[in-house]
């Protein structure tokens, strides 16, 4: 059973049972949002990187990712990942416009696009989100790192990335100029 | 029963009933798509509008718009449903970028976020797409018209859209910079 | 003579008399930023308006506005400009990706293109900036207010703009979901 | 004598005497335009590549790149570059959006943005064109390929672009979602 599915229940919003009935049969609202440390100019810094168990059942790392849930805005489903994975003081700056850098569709297939969630089909609107204040792992994430934009785009790092995040963090520093 | 439900359950996707049961779960996946008409240069000479029945039972003019079905592409949804809607000689020009120009949050609460949908709660990517074909109105819509984008904007053809088809219109436009 | 070229001669960039001859040769870069200041989930609460004189000779609300100097790139130019107009408390958010809402392009010529400038045909990027800070008007501006997004919409704030300003300011709500 | 001046002169909007002085004061005001073939469900499917004297001396790949001229609109200097660089039967698909997909700051110094000029400071809008028609190098240029955006990322085809057009074809590939 996935820990997303057990907070769900926890909250009382759907049953991890029938999440599973749901998944089988409607694609699944997501959103992605990669940390970003900016200097004063708006210049990408530091991307930040959770190390976290992931759907395909490796330890990897990763951006903070979620299920919308039912009468959720797409706005509180950030602020709430980002919150439940970075902590009460990471201070995340949400974009003013609600346009998506990229739309990550995530299948069972992991070669049909690209991005890959053994569990269903997802399509998870990504954002690049600055981080003002002092994340702090949470809950199921066993680390968070901030490593520099070259850093992120290396071969070594996007090794330890699966499901797509390596194309993820690439396209969101690729917004951002880089 | 919804025309949409009915065409899905042609296709063998998912039957009319489960889909309502889904319905009260989670956030459905939507595409809309504003067609246009170009200049050489890009700019917009037209905007199209459907005349349908929309699902708070009204008869209004509307923008395509439609579910994404499980195990379906963003781009192929958008796909089905401009032709669906338009007909096969319309010849829509899908945008190159997956960022869709606003994402509209359809909830039952008329008052919750600008868009609304009596059935669902449905998260929608919203597309500016031109159309270079000839585009024909096609089973349950009754009749498609190229309106000028001040025509668009003002109040008249503004007053015959409901569930908030009008503001994403005028979005749209001013994503083009008018 | 032009406060903007006053400012500049005094920093040595380049003499009034230079770029009055420029200006009748190529297209002047710009950048335009609208102050915002967000909710927690990334929402436009208020807009900043500056009272400013323009280049149309009129004392009018209008947003942020400057010409990019040689040598200077796009965010040091925003950087000056919010700082300069705003001061040194107003702590500007800058984006993270360096694509602009929408580019207006100024033209001499009042029915040209809905952005206006008497003085010289300026092709202008511009960028909606979140303030957390406490802004204050600086030498030119004469005042700085917030106003709601409502009220920024309205006829009567609209009224107070020239040269395209109000649409500036429409099409930056637009792209925040407006 | 650069091309661009030539033309420019011939067409009677500034001696090349003049624009020379006119780029050591202020930045240029530039287009850049990536050419793609898409799929019909707007897949990029090929990336178009310019073989042609370069700024800094070299033949080089490159995509369409120009400067915008006094009292023209960034669509008709994109009309325009394109095509003279393609020719008459491109039938390039210019945006319906004035928000370009990147920024390209050209310094004459190289170290500066990884976007090089050595004649001049210039502040290019980037976009990417669907092509629909068949283009032939035209004048200036030696040559006119399509490559598979795999081919366009890889290292032997970014090894023959220079000043930085490597890095503009990435970034529109990855707004493009690759």
């Amino acid at each position: 059973m996935n820990v997303d599915d057990v907070l769900d229940t926890a909250q009382g919003w759907l049953p991890a049972q029938d999440i599973a009935e749901v998944r089988d049969r409607v694609p699944i609202v997501y959103v992605d949002a990669v940390p970003v440390r900016l200097d004063h100019l708006g210049q990408v810094e530091r991307v930040g990187l959770l190390l976290r168990a992931m759907p395909d059942g490796t330890i990897s790392r990763a951006v903070v990712s979620g299920r919308v849930l039912f009468g959720e805005t797409i706005r509180q489903a950030l602020w709430r990942h980002l919150t439940k994975d970075l902590g009460p003081e990471a201070d995340p700056q949400l974009p003013a416009s609600p346009s998506p850098y990229t739309v990550a569709e995530y299948f069972p297939d992991p070669e049909r696009s690209g991005y890959h969630d053994p569990r269903q089909h997802a399509v998870s609107l990504a954002y690049v989100v600055p981080i003002t204040g002092t994340p702090e792992p949470q809950q199921d994430s066993l680390d968070f790192s901030w490593v520099t934009p070259g850093e992120a785009l290396g071969p070594s790092v996007a090794a330890e990335m699966t499901g797509g995040h390596d194309k993820l963090v690439r396209l969101a520093l690729a917004t951002c100029g880089f």
